[in-house]
């Protein structure tokens, strides 16, 4: 994945090749499911550079298999294109013969999306060809790069639908991924309630085990929390509002230095795919068009306008270790991409912490970098996640398009602080007393 | 068309319904005839802001006739979107509802290209409509309106076989628009013999007439010329790769200072695309990829290479008026688009000027600039050519890609002198003596 | 000089030593003089890519002669300094050892401006001692090199007034180049007649003469002109004012297309120097800051405002044809440098052409290039003109701050349609009847 | 100080009068002193966005005093010019009247430098009177704020000399600040030794106590690390040309993604100040240009360069909890400005850590962040410090050309990761065992 994680450091998992293989086609089939609601032209659009083609992320989860699977591992193994391995390499550096820009993956119209799908049958084969033989010697690490590969895909079906639904929203006709009506919510919006949390001595990361994680998730080591607090729910659009319409987009005060200069830049007044009409809001979702519901969680703002909003509301956001260690009781439940919702939901009014998992990524104060004792591993896989460990933030918690069987307590995806095309939105957070 | 010319100063013409609607036909069928080698995906690229996607010419042209007939003279007529009129406007800053940007012409996958098929479809259909009803009263204007609506789609027919050039000789993989082995030439190279021509008090431009002429080659006015000579070929790429031997694109002494500086930024060592592979020079064509013929044309160069070669060569490039007068006796036949050879040929061993209607569009020495008594339109259409007369350069002849019936001696069509995505090429002059 | 132009085309003049000495004296005097109002801060300023600092200028014009007389023919010449080749070349590129980049030519406090007069006295002594010994055979050689750099340095005596008029007015305390009460106007406006010209075959340019001239004014050649009106005098700050208040820089059915667009990115919606304080416009001068003169020449537009006024007046501009033609018999008198006004002044009330020399310099339709037969001079001095050809406009008459003994009828200025920092302003033409 | 820090969150100290006013004169006199080296022309120099000119520190010290103690508690105090307050506000936004901007401090060649050594002249004046009055009930207040001023000019001091260097350096010609003989060291180098220290549950930052401090340094707080070990000193010359050697600017594997990127853009081969000559390495400093020491710190170097030279040495930066823990039983002793060096030294061979303060800044692994329980002050001075921490790492220590009393062992400096210009070095860390 180009702009998540991973590498797991965790020592192998014995898997049998029936499972990998099971495991394997779920994935790859719910890669082209996801497709389904597309018109052939909208695989091509890129109107970021940020945000790719769905043509492009189908291509580049199969050359991930073809370049550190099928081409190290599986004998005679001819590739289907010999320029593929330039044209879609995301970042890997060490993977030779060079990176396409990755501004200009939309201006590609060969490979056709026809072709692509035979790119992806021809490494499913050959994949499955490679389960099936099951080499004894390399067993442990063919697992344990198909299982990142698996991952990885994960994280691109993610992408693929974030990136579909700004490519989408740019166009002026405003056209939805699927159209479907907003949840009918009658429901008052649930008030906040702070949760207290005492600190100390905790443990946060992840320690070797039996299942996968990144590795930038490991070590697991201890660190110092003062006592805490943390907001039971998230913050509402209903709340959102009241910081606009309290001046909160003008008040330079309220706002990091590097925030108040892109957000005059950029004229932000407010956060991504809301729109003014006559006097209300609308907003645009992977649904279509609809009415703002002021109870559903703000989501599509950048880590400045979080900030913003907590400095606002005299609160702060939390640090990735409170968020863990608050989240570690919690099973991994939430409003997920299984859901089929693909847009957050408003909280509902049981006791304690909510819409921790699932609904929008939510930012955290601390900047993404390694924990103690991390090591990257060597090569071009260890590409994947060290990298990046300079100016961005950490986002826990997944969203309603992170697939349920991808997300863990420990896990950490990261962004530029500038960056609002992700479901990202806000908890706050609170010294404890 | 946006970048080239019209709106005719010449009296209507009177022209029966039929003939009227026979010449739409033809023109609009040729259209979609051009695009019969696409794949979907290529309808969508725009490599660069000048080279538009062809689903958008499409759509435009015929916005072009809904704009400025059917929502003019057609009763009742009911656009097809209410959203086209800003979605392919090009440039015209006078028709109410603003103008979608253009580079970003190639980042809407909706309307898909079926939908503007139907869009043409429909369009097509109001059109015979309103030509059955042929209002007497409105009719000259009509006419005179679908006549510039005609000439306008022809030029994008060229513009549509430019661009797709340039979009697809854009990818790595070099994809043609259909494949074709390249004419087998064993000639020897023609020798370039200097043709004189007297000067004098001369008259150029064309004069009010029967025939559709676009306003910016009007009024017909006299010019006084110095003797001049024109050579009776073009330059070859034999001849253009002499220049680049001796050092052209490296001695500042040659060129314009605007064209040496952006030699520099844009790091031009040859014509745009030719391709070193190994020690030879190879050329993409909408042919595809092959040798480079030494005596073809040379094409797709740029004002300031052009300037330059003639510098080099001891030469200049004639004016306008020069070509104009030296052109008036020949007949308009040569290598155009009808020849369906969409590349420009060597020069025969026949005695006289050569090469002057088809193969490559031939850079003046003269800026764009209105003839003496030239007056634009008024409203919208008028912005069709007057607002352009700055900063161009005029071209003369016609290239392999222009529509015979689209030609004229006294046509004039103009481009940046940067620019090179055209089919562009060098005929030499010099002082008589 | 670098925007402008030279190169005598006609053969040398036989000058005595003693008369080449007073010249270059008095030209090199006039130099330093002009920046006697001046802080030694403000020497170093340089605002604009375009508006070079005061010291740079006086550094200049002494490169200039070292390096094309004195490096040259003076024997045994020594430099003084060994960098300034490289420091103080403003564009030629032949001169080998590289160009410093021009919009860096304000970042360099070294050498101080003491160095740089004691650079001046260097070359001036040096200069002094050439003429004495006068050598016998490259005398004639000599003479016309020192004749260009004189009139060299004259441009840049201009450009050094206009752009440290640029470099001061960038400053929001509006600091003036001296103090100076605006000329006392109380005379009522003088009402605009048109001269009527007859056209036909006429000659402009140089021919071979005894005195100075550029080469891009020769050689001298006929032309052939249609019957042309011009208008007696320069269009004056109410006219203009009209036009805005008319939303001329709101009407994009006025501009060319370029205009259009550089109005919209730069905002533009009064000439420069111009200020909107309170109800009032203002306007900042050399002279200070002071209420807009409404009768004064409208002055600092680009050729794209000029372009526009005269559409919004119905009229045109005139070609430099034109305007030669009908200055042929004029004297070159008018409020030029020597007048020490250094600000265009009101028409006076006497009948036929007024304004022709000095105030501004007039826009003309005519794009900037070479005259039939012109042939730019081989080596460096070659680039002193000819290769500016290209994307300009060609102006006539002189201005405010160019010096009397500068200017000829025949003179071509030239500048991008854009700019505005020169004294430009707008002479309206039409067609005869 | 506007890319550093400040704001005491201690309680204000009782200083008396007498002793306020001497505190005051020393600095102020000190920024005064480091200008007589220069040129008058050298004040004004800005040869990029972060490098501001001389005149304008001078002048933006003076206008922190006026705007946050005259205008504030000295009764009738008239400004010294009223466009002062918006042409010397460096960053506060909260101060009304607007921003000069930035990149264009070197543009203004009025207020001269006479002019702005006469506004701090007036503005010490009026401070002394100030000070002699000494409000009873706003001393407190007063005194807070003057320490702020005084902490603010001394970073004001170093960033004079970094912006010197930075901007004389740009000068092809090389002046020096002054011209001084590089100490004759001919020790050999001395051997990186590892310093072990346990971790464990440590106090870092300020408590309140009678001292200054900024307010991004407190509140004092517990951190948990792992045992670590520090390098015993800084990286040199010697070690750094090792990694170029070996191909670090070339290793992608050793880059973060950020620096990899910038590197290409900006075609980084060496740390900012290295010049090639021949075969050797020359560094140009602020006492001229010459060879390159060996033993030397390596310094101008960003933190992408600093990460990458750790991870080829198999290590990596500290954090600055480590960083700190390890310097606290340390006196704040060093090669700091009082030296007059201005240059970093080779260490000396005594054993433990050494040159932790003075001679470089060195970069942490820790990105700027609050401290747990961290509250900026209220209104415009608390735009100081807090509105920074986002994208920017901490650097701890000290240069050569940071004030002596000015530094401590909590200190927090902080840039962005691609900055060089500051006085930067790296000391290496590793986990301990």
């Amino acid at each position: 994945m180009d702009t998540f994680s991973p590498l797991p450091s965790n020592p192998v998992l014995t898997l049998e090749p029936n499972q990998v293989m099971n495991q394997y086609l779920q994935v790859r089939q719910m890669s082209e499911q996801l497709c389904e609601p597309l018109e052939l032209e909208d695989y091509m659009l890129q109107t970021s550079a940020e945000a790719s083609p769905t043509k492009w992320h189908l291509a580049h989860v199969s050359w991930f298999f073809e370049t550190f699977v099928l081409n190290e591992f599986k004998p005679n193994y001819r590739v289907f294109h010999p320029r593929y391995r330039y044209l879609f390499n995301s970042y890997y550096e060490q993977v030779s013969g060079g990176i396409y820009p990755r501004p200009q993956r939309g201006l590609l119209s060969r490979p056709t999306v026809a072709e692509v799908f035979r790119y992806r049958a021809w490494v499913d084969e050959h994949m499955q060809a490679l389960f099936m033989q099951a080499p004894q010697e390399n067993w442990n690490e063919i697992v344990r790069r198909v299982l990142i590969g698996l991952n990885h895909e994960q994280q691109h079906q993610e992408l693929l639908l974030t990136d579909i639904k700004y490519n989408l929203g740019f166009n002026p006709l405003r056209p939805a991924y699927r159209e479907q009506s907003p949840v009918n919510d009658e429901s008052p919006g649930v008030p906040l309630q702070w949760i207290y949390f005492p600190g100390g001595v905790q443990d946060i990361g992840v320690a070797h085990s039996d299942n996968f994680a990144y590795d930038n998730e490991s070590p697991r080591h201890s660190v110092f929390l003062q006592p805490f607090q943390l907001a039971s729910r998230l913050v509402t659009n209903a709340e959102y509002l009241e910081f606009m319409q309290a001046g909160g987009y003008e008040n330079s005060a309220l706002w990091l230095a590097d925030g108040w200069k892109i957000r005059g830049e950029q004229q932000w007044q407010a956060p991504l795919y809301w729109e003014r009409q006559d006097d209300e809001w609308w907003v645009y979702s992977l649904n279509g068009f609809h009415r703002l519901n002021l109870r559903e969680p703000v989501c599509h703002i950048s880590y400045y306008e979080a900030d913003a909003f907590a400095s606002w509301a005299g609160q702060r956001l939390p640090t990735e270790a409170e968020w863990e260690i608050a989240a570690q009781a919690q099973p991994v439940l939430g409003h997920l991409r299984e859901t089929g919702l693909l847009h957050p939901l408003p909280a509902s009014a049981e006791p304690g912490l909510q819409q921790l998992f699932g609904d929008v990524w939510e930012w955290t104060q601390s900047a993404y970098q390694p924990y103690p004792g991390y090591q990257a591993a060597s090569g071009a896989l260890g590409e994947y996640n060290g990298k990046f460990m300079c100016n961005q933030q950490v986002l826990r918690g997944g969203s309603c398009v992170t697939p349920v069987d991808h997300l863990r307590v420990t896990y950490r995806n990261f962004f530029y602080p500038h960056e609002r095309w992700q479901f990202k939105g806000i908890r706050l957070a609170q010294n404890g007393v």
